[in-house]
C-alpha cells in the first residue's frame, strides 16, 4: 500500500529512480500462456522514447528491456514476469546543483516532507521516468488484451493552446507525427507553438483523448472499483495530468437529463444498440458495449530554464532555472503512458470479470 | 475486489440495496479511542437527506443510523464498526413498470450484462440509496479528522447553465440554502431552473467543489496511490460523476509551465510558503500542506419521466417514462457524498503515513 | 488490514462483540446466479449451536441468521451479501466482576495492550462467539463449492487425553454424536472425561482433523498463497488453534524421501493416479486432485472455574475464577469454524483460478 | 493475488524461476531513513547459502545481492527497494531429461495442472532456489525489527530420527555448526544420519524451533491476521514445510485448562509478568510480550536417486532417479528461510501497529 503496486489480479509493483541502475516491473498475475516477447514490450517503450526534432526531450534512453522470469520457450508461465530497464545517459552530476533547492511544480518539497530524505538526482522516484515502467506492464496487459480484440488509441487534441475542435480530431493522423498531435492541417501550428516555448524556456500543457474499442458489456467492479473510477485513479496517478473525464465529462454539468442519457434500440443481434454515447461507454461503473472515451489534462512540464522563485532546504529564499534537456510538452510522450495505465485497468478488470458469474464457473 | 471494499487502512466495505431490507457500511481499521457517537453521524446523514422544497427528491428517509459494533462506552475499540440503516418508504410495486426494460442512462442494462441477474427494485445496488453507507462511514472519517484540525468543504458552483464566476464563489452561502449553491445573488434563478426542469419532466447536471484546509505536507502515496489518483478514483465512484479535476484542472492544458508552477518564499516559521496555489494542495501526488482543491462535475439524473426510446430484456424496443419523485439535479445531494469520500481517502492516507519514516516508529 | 477481513476474490469481512447488538459478516465478491437462502446458513449455525448433555455450553443462542442484501428472488446477485445474526441472552452483568482483571488464557490484556481500550463484556471481539458470524459466511462458500462436488469433513480424532488411534477413526460417526467425535466405540470414554472436567472445573483440549473431496488438481496461488499457506493461516486464526498439518504433517519430519515421495502410476482416464497421499492433497502449494487432509490442534477452553493467579489493571495481584456456562472442550464447536474456514479458502482459490491461464479467457 | 506478494504494509513481492537469469525481490512499505547496504543482506544470503561437508547442496550460488532502487546515500528513501540476484552454476541441460516427467513429491504435476505450462528446468518457480529472494527480503525486515531490539532464533531440534529432547536444546549451538542443529553433543549422531541418507539416495525431513525475542506487547491484528495466523502462513508457504506450530502446539491437544492458562503476577515496572509461556507469546493474536516461540516441520527434500515411480506428460507409466547434487535435509536450508518469513510477518505488523490508537497519532 505504500503506492507502488497497481491492480488487483493482473497486478504491477514498478520500481526504480530517474538516477539509479535501473527502472523495472514485476507483474503478478498475467495469465499463463500467453506469447509474450521482449520486442512485444520494446515496440510500446520504443514509441514512448523521446523522438526527433523540436518536440521532446533529447536525452537518449535506449530503454532496453530484458525479460527476467515468467516467460519460459516464448510463453507466459504463470508466474511474475520481471521487466528491467537499465538506466543509461542519467548524468546526476546535472542534478547536483538542485541538491538543496525546491524546484516549483516538482516533488522536491513534498517528498522531503513525507520521508524525510529525498533522492534527490533527477527527481528520484517523482522523475517521469518512473513512467517506462508502466509502459512496459502496460505492454503485456496490452498483448493480453489484443487477443479479445480490444484496442486503445491515445492521441493529443490539444497543445497548449492550439486546440483542436471536436471536428477538427483525426485519430489515425496521431500516428503519423511524433507530437501524437490528431491533426495534420494544425500541426504546423502546434509546432510553433511548441518552438516558441522552448524558445522562451518555457513549457506547455495538452490534452489527451483515449478510445477503446472491442470491451464488451460487463467490465467493472461496482460500486468502488467502477471502471471509470479505476480508469480516473490510473490517468490521474500520471505525474503531470491535473484532470480526468468520461464521455461528455464536464460538460454533463450544463446538460439536460434528456440531452445526456443515450436512447437504445434494438439492435442486429438482439442485444441493444446504443443510439449515442454521452457516456463515454461506462454506466454504474460497468462497460456497456461502445467505445470507452476519456480525457486527460496534462500540465505543462514543471523544468524549465525561465528563473523562478523558491526556497532552500535551510529555509532560505533562492531562485532557480533548470537547465537541461526538457520535453516542453510532457502531455506527448504522456500519451503512452495513458495507454498503458487504460491497458492495466482493462486487463485487471477483466480478470476480476472472471468468477463473476456462478452460471460461467 | 468485487468492488465494495474501499481504503486499506482506514477500511469500508458498504452493502445494500435500494428497496432491500436496509444499506450498511463496515469500518475495519478505524483507531482505537476514538469518541464516536451515532448523533455523530446522523448529522452527515441528515445533511444528504433529501430538503425541501423543489430541490430534492421527496422519498422520506429516515435514515437512523444504528452503531452494531466497535464501539463502547462512547470510544471506539479498535474493532469494525457496522452501522446499519434500514429502509422506508420504499415501494418497490413502484418499480415493477420497469422490471424488464432498460433505463436509458441506467445501469440496468449493464449490470444484468455483468451479473446476469439483477435486482431491479429501484436500481439495487446502482441506486443512489447506496450512497447513505458511503455518507455515514464518512462521517466517522471526518470525526477523525477532525481532531487534527483537518475540515472538508463541499459546495456546488453550478446547476445546470447557472455557472457563478469564480469571483462570485461564496462557499459559506452553500451552507444557509437547501441547493448548497455557493451563491446567495444567484440562488433564485438556480431555483427558477430547477423548477423549469422540474416542470419538463427533466433533470440537469452540476459542478461540485471540494476544499480541504488543515492537511499538512506528507499525505499520499507515489506512484499508483497518489493523493490526487485516489480522491480522483473515490470522486469518481460516485455513481453520477463524469469528470474530476485537482487545482487548476483542464485549464492546465493551456497553460505555460512559468503560469503553473507555484513559487516558493521563505515562511514565518521556517518552513516554506507557496505563492499560489495552481497545483490544488498536491505536487507529486504528496499534499503541499495547502488548500486541496478540486473539482466534479455532475451528469443530470438519468430518471426524467420524459419519454425515452429504449428496450426490453426480450430485446424489443420499447419507451419509457419514469414517474416518481426524483431529485431534477443529483448534484445537490452528492456534495455530502463527495464529503464522505473525501474524508475516506484522507483518513485512509493519514493512517498509512504513519509508519512512513524510520526516525518516527 | 486491520484484521477483519477474509479472503481476496470471496471476501468476507466480520464485524461485532459477544455481548453487543448484534454480529455479522459481509460477503463480497459471491459469484452472481447462486441459488441461496437463509435455511442454507442457517443448517451450518445450528451444528455450530451449543448442543445437548454436558458435552457444550449451555448458553442458548439461537442465531438466527438475516440475509439483509446481495440475494433476489433466491439468487445472489454479484454485490455484497449482507448477514446478520442478532446476540441474545448475553448477560453482560455476568462479566461485570471481571471488568478489570486480565483472565489467564485469554486476550483480555493483549487487547488493552494493544488498543488502549477494551470491550470487557464476555471477551468483545475476542469471544468465540465471532465464529458464528465465520460459520455464516462459510455457509455460503459451502454452497458454491457443493455445485462442484467439493465435500469437507471435520471431526475430533482426540478429546484432552482420549486419542483415537488411526485405525479407529470412523469419520461417519461423528456425524451421529454432539462431540463430532470420530468413534462410536471410544466415544463414552470421551464422554467420561468431559465430565471429569467439568466436575473439576477445568477444560480440555481436542484435535481436529479436515477431509475434503471433489478438490480438482490446480487450486492454490504460489508462492505467498499456496493453498496449505492459506489454509494454515484460515485454521490458525480460530482463537483457540495452536498447530496445524498438512498431510503426514510433524510427522514427516522423521520420514525419508523414499517414504513421502507419493509415487504416480497411469490412471484409467490418462490422468496419473497417486498411489499414495502423504501429501495430504497439495505440492507445491497447488491441489493434487486427491483428497485434502489437515488436522487442527485445540488448546483447552481457557474459562475454568478453577481457581487462578492473574492480576488487574492497577497492576496488582488477584484471584480469579469464571463462574457461567462454558463449553470443556472449545474443539467441539471448533468442528463448525474449521468446516466454514476451509470453505472460505477453497472458494476464494477457486475464483483465483478462474483467469489463470490464457487458453481459457 | 496471484501468490507471490506478502505482507500489506511491508509488502514485497519475489520473482524468479530455478535456471532463469535471476531472482529478485521488490520491497514496497519499506519506512524512509533506515540505513541499509548490500552488506546486511549478503549476511543473511551467505547464511543460507550451501555450507561445507556432506550437508548441504554443493550447488555453488554465489548469491550476490544487488540493491537497484530505494536507496539513496545508505539510506532508504521510503520508496521500491528492488534487489537481484543473478543465478549462477545453473545447467538446465542436467534437468532436460525430466522435461516430460513428473518428479514424485516435487509441484510438476500441479504446476502443470493449474497453468498449462510449465517451466520444467530445475522445478522453475518451485524450486527451493526462490527462497533467496525470501531470505533477502527478510534481512532488510531485520534490519528494521533490529532498530526496536528484536531478535529471530532458528534451529533444528530434529533431524530425521535424531530428535533432541526439551532439556537438550541449546541454541546457542545452532550458530556453531553447518546443520543449524541444536547440539554439540547430538552433532555426530546427525552427520553420522546424513551420511547414510546420502549413501542411500535418500533425504530426511526435520523440524525447526524458532524463537523471537524483544517483541512488545501488541502487535497482531484481529480476527484473521492474528500474529500466529500470519506466522502460520509465513512458515507453510515455505515448500516443504508440512506443519506449523505455536507454544505448546499440538501437545495442547491433550493439556488441561488449569495446565495451560499462563499465570500472571505483577511485574517489576507495573506491567503484569507471565509465569508461564504455554502460549508460545501469542494471546488472541495478539503479542503478549514475552518470547514468540514456534515450530516449524520440513518434509524430506524430494529430489531423492533412488528410483521412484511415476507418470509422464503422455501417461505412460515411468521411472526416474534425481540425479545431481541436492540438499539431503531441506530443513538445514529451511531455518534461514524460517528466520527470514517471521521476519517479514514482524515488520509487517509493526507497521499495521502504527496508526492503530488514536491517542498516539
Amino acid at each position: 500500500m505504500a503506492g507502488n503496486v497497481f491492480g488487483a489480479r493482473f497486478r504491477v509493483m514498478t520500481w526504480g529512480e530517474s538516477h539509479g541502475p535501473a527502472v523495472g516491473a514485476v507483474i503478478d498475475g498475467c495469465p499463463a500462456g500467453l506469447p509474450l516477447s521482449e520486442a512485444d514490450i520494446q515496440e510500446k517503450l520504443d514509441r514512448r522514447r523521446p523522438g526527433t526534432g523540436a518536440c521532446v526531450s533529447a536525452r537518449r534512453e535506449e530503454d532496453r528491456v530484458e525479460i527476467l522470469s515468467g516467460v519460459f520457450e516464448g510463453v507466459t508461465t504463470g508466474t511474475p514476469i520481471s521487466l528491467l530497464i537499465r538506466n543509461h545517459d542519467a548524468d546526476p552530476s546535472a542534478y547536483y546543483a538542485l541538491k538543496d533547492v525546491y524546484r516549483p511544480g516538482h516533488a522536491d518539497y513534498t517528498y522531503e516532507a513525507k520521508y524525510g530524505v529525498r533522492d534527490h538526482r533527477g527527481g528520484g522516484r517523482a522523475s517521469a521516468r518512473e513512467t517506462a515502467a508502466r509502459v512496459a506492464a502496460g505492454a503485456v496487459a496490452e498483448k493480453l488484451l489484443g487477443r479479445f480484440g480490444v484496442r486503445i488509441d491515445v492521441y493529443l487534441t490539444q497543445i497548449g493552446p492550439v486546440r483542436l475542435r471536436p471536428e477538427e480530431i483525426r485519430p489515425e493522423k496521431a500516428r503519423e507525427n511524433g507530437l501524437r498531435f490528431a491533426s495534420e492541417e494544425r500541426l504546423s501550428e502546434a509546432l510553433r507553438y511548441l518552438d516558441s516555448c522552448r524558445a522562451a524556456g518555457d513549457s506547455c500543457g495538452g490534452l489527451a483523448e483515449c478510445r477503446v474499442t472491442g470491451v464488451p458489456a460487463g467490465l467493472g467492479e461496482p460500486v468502488f472499483d467502477k471502471l471509470d473510477a479505476r480508469l480516473a485513479a490510473a490517468v490521474m496517478s500520471v505525474g503531470a495530468v491535473r484532470g480526468v473525464e468520461i464521455g461528455d465529462g464536464f460538460a454533463a454539468a450544463a446538460r439536460l437529463g434528456s440531452e445526456m442519457n443515450d436512447p437504445m434500440a434494438p439492435g442486429p443481434d438482439g442485444r441493444p444498440v446504443f443510439l449515442s454515447n454521452h457516456a463515454g461507454g461506462v454506466l454504474g461503473g460497468i462497460s456497456t458495449g461502445q467505445e470507452i472515451v476519456l480525457r486527460a489534462a496534462f500540465k505543462p512540464t514543471p523544468s524549465i530554464s525561465k528563473e523562478q522563485q523558491t526556497v532552500d532546504r535551510a529555509g532560505n529564499g533562492a531562485s532557480v532555472s533548470i537547465a537541461g534537456r526538457h520535453d516542453p510538452c510532457a502531455a506527448i510522450r504522456g500519451c503512452a503512458v495513458i495507454e498503458a495505465m487504460t491497458a492495466l485497468v482493462l486487463a485487471d478488470l477483466w480478470l476480476e470479470q472472471e468468477g463473476a458469474r456462478a452460471d460461467r464457473l
